[in-house]
């Protein structure tokens, strides 16, 4: 099938009808409808799918156990809450169209290939991005990610068991992961990094360094019409503070520091919170910088924050790196511009893990992603889909 | 049957099991069984029961239609998110247990007498305080009280409707406010005034201005990974300002501000907010001041702040403040205590429409309200009672 075939399959599954964003959470009903849909085009082009311990999903074209480690391509279908289309599916979607063309041209690989979904990879629902590939390198612990609960504090194992996923066998898989020979993801960039060259696809050099932290800002509830100020335990008056560092700490150390997500108890018009929880995000290029952005954001708030997740700056393979950007060279024989990016990606836990990976950008207009106007063009996803087509061939 | 026993009906209804506080909430399953709760204690009584078309409940003794208009006693049944026991049950558990002792000592009323549950006094769910009370004296607008909307899109019509309350009966009440000749609101004291001194029952003088505005603050949802500091338009910061421009302007001016609830979109730890919608509760002893703090929070986040709702002062009628305080005096002679409040009543909102009105309030040893641990003594809601009793007796 076509890339815009497979393209318009996919677009109304978890769409919302008043944002028009997505909102595509790990182990709920629409994600069962994405892995459904995984799972059938899979099927169809005659795929063995597996699923692993952290219930990512490989759509495998011959036997890596039996002929040794393969070329993995691939992303992941899961969306932050009103994200956009592109974010994930695009890798997916343009590994399926890339097999596709080059089946169709009569190529057959020399090599185990596969086509992978990641499992959550946003962690919009559970606070832990890339929860999938961090279970399976034993990156992110067995009985932490059990334990994980959502905002209504159903636990990620009961989510699990819910849709079907046993609980009880996640944790790190060495057996999935030795089948992993190289892993390329196909993503689009969310940046303008490409928008100036004349290269609708791009090769990433790095992942800044990234991580994610709990404020828990306490007070005491009371009325807001009748307790003084002088006898008030506010918590919105640290949230006020460690927003407004957060941006200026940002800025003092050359990084990126948001708070995107709070929670309000028992938010109430007429009620002091009792407790506000702020998440912070954090990045940037220096992670020694990154991190104290942290620890200001903490002390203006009065608290010491908790680190939900935390990712070490992660250089590409740059061997494969290379080869790549050579194997994209324009007409005029330039190599593919090479890029770093301040998002977090499956493929660097893999490249964490010691799996040599590398990614491709597609070019992104306006820069915006995690939002409903997310959007690449269509001849640049189809660049995107002959990129990945020419990188199969290259390696596999 | 005995206020305790009454108490310890009503005190399971609605109990959230983690906070030890309450969520009844307009027109929910909980405000369906406290309604029930209600009634049956009225038909108990051989009371009649009414709900007139904001929803309040009223139980006569006697006919008003008939005898001329009545007085009446109660409170409400509803509650702030996580809120504690007494605020609002108080009044009606009291004004039973205040009808049966008489009833049991022989005394029969000269003249009509009613017992009521106002709806929606919070204003929890649906953001206006004292609905079901505005509704009736044409405070609140049908139209726009049947469109109110709680977080999940339920407008308040719908809710009605779900409840078995018609919506299209909504609006101003004439018929059911031509009955009230005269209303006493008993209430558990929210603030520390009566805690010095010897006194467990106090009247109340005055409500101050009080009002709640909406901030719609606007940005542009964008990837906290990868979104430059200087390329954000971040609605955080602004609710940054605003609170902390809520509490200088209060303390400046000698009022109270509160910034309790909040709703982010999308609330996405690695999404910058599209939009931010904070709720501004302020009052103070001053209108003029109360206007300045709403100003200078809407300067500093940038917006006009939406006026959700407004209340001058209230000064409850003179003489029959006097008359209770001198019906209530204590054995020395000496009047019950007359203070204000911060916080609005159905009572203020009768008032100001025309209706003879006055409270009383029961001591509070922390002063704490609107939490789970609101609390009044045993022994001070026993002289709550006989204190309503002996309103009752005086005028009635």
């Amino acid at each position: 099938m076509t890339f815009d075939g497979l393209w318009d399959e996919l677009a109304p599954v978890g769409r919302d009808a008043g944002s028009g964003g997505y909102r595509r959470f790990a182990w709920t009903r629409t994600d069962g409808e994405l892995r459904e849909w995984f799972t059938g085009e899979a099927r169809r082009r005659s795929l063995d799918v597996m699923s692993d311990r952290g219930g990512n999903l490989w759509a495998w074209l011959g036997d890596p156990d039996a002929d040794g480690p393969g070329l993995v391509v691939g992303s992941h279908l899961d969306s932050v809450p009103d994200g956009g289309a592109f974010d994930g599916p695009l890798g997916v979607v343009s590994a399926f169209a890339a097999l596709d063309a080059l089946r169709e041209s009569g190529w057959r690989p020399s090599r185990p290939l596969a086509i992978a979904a990641f499992s959550d990879e946003e962690g919009a629902r559970f606070g832990v991005a890339c929860a999938g590939s961090r279970i399976i390198t034993g990156a992110l612990d067995a009985d932490r990610a059990r334990s994980l609960a959502d905002v209504d504090g159903t636990t990620m194992a009961e989510a699990m068991a819910a849709a079907g996923h046993d609980p009880a066998r996640v944790g790190r898989d060495d057996e999935a992961l030795r089948r992993v020979g190289t892993f390329v993801e196909l993503h689009i960039e969310q940046g303008k990094g490409l928008v100036d060259g004349d290269a609708a696809v791009g090769v990433a050099s790095a992942i800044w360094p990234h991580g994610r932290w709990r404020l828990d800002l306490r007070g005491r509830a009371d009325h807001a019409g009748t307790t003084r100020l002088a006898d008030r335990s506010d918590p919105m008056l640290d949230l006020a503070a460690a927003i407004a560092k957060a941006r200026a700490a940002a800025a003092e150390h050359d990084a990126l520091a948001t708070i995107g997500k709070l929670a309000v108890h028992p938010n109430g018009v007429n009620a002091i919170p009792s407790a506000v929880t702020a998440w912070l995000d954090a990045r940037g290029p220096v992670e020694a910088d990154v991190r104290k952005v942290v620890a200001a954001v903490g002390a203006a708030a009065g608290v010491t924050p908790a680190e939900e997740s935390w990712t070490s700056a992660t250089a590409f393979d740059a061997e494969l790196r290379d080869r790549l950007a050579r194997v994209l060279a324009g007409a005029d024989g330039k190599p593919a511009p090479v890029l770093p990016t301040g998002a977090g990606h499956d493929a660097g836990i893999l490249s964490a893990a010691g799996i040599p990976t590398a990614m491709l950008f597609v070019r992104n207009p306006t820069g915006v992603s995690h939002a409903p106007d997310e959007h690449a063009e269509p001849a640049d996803c189809h660049h995107g889909v002959r990129a990945l087509a020419q990188v199969l061939e290259n390696l596999a």
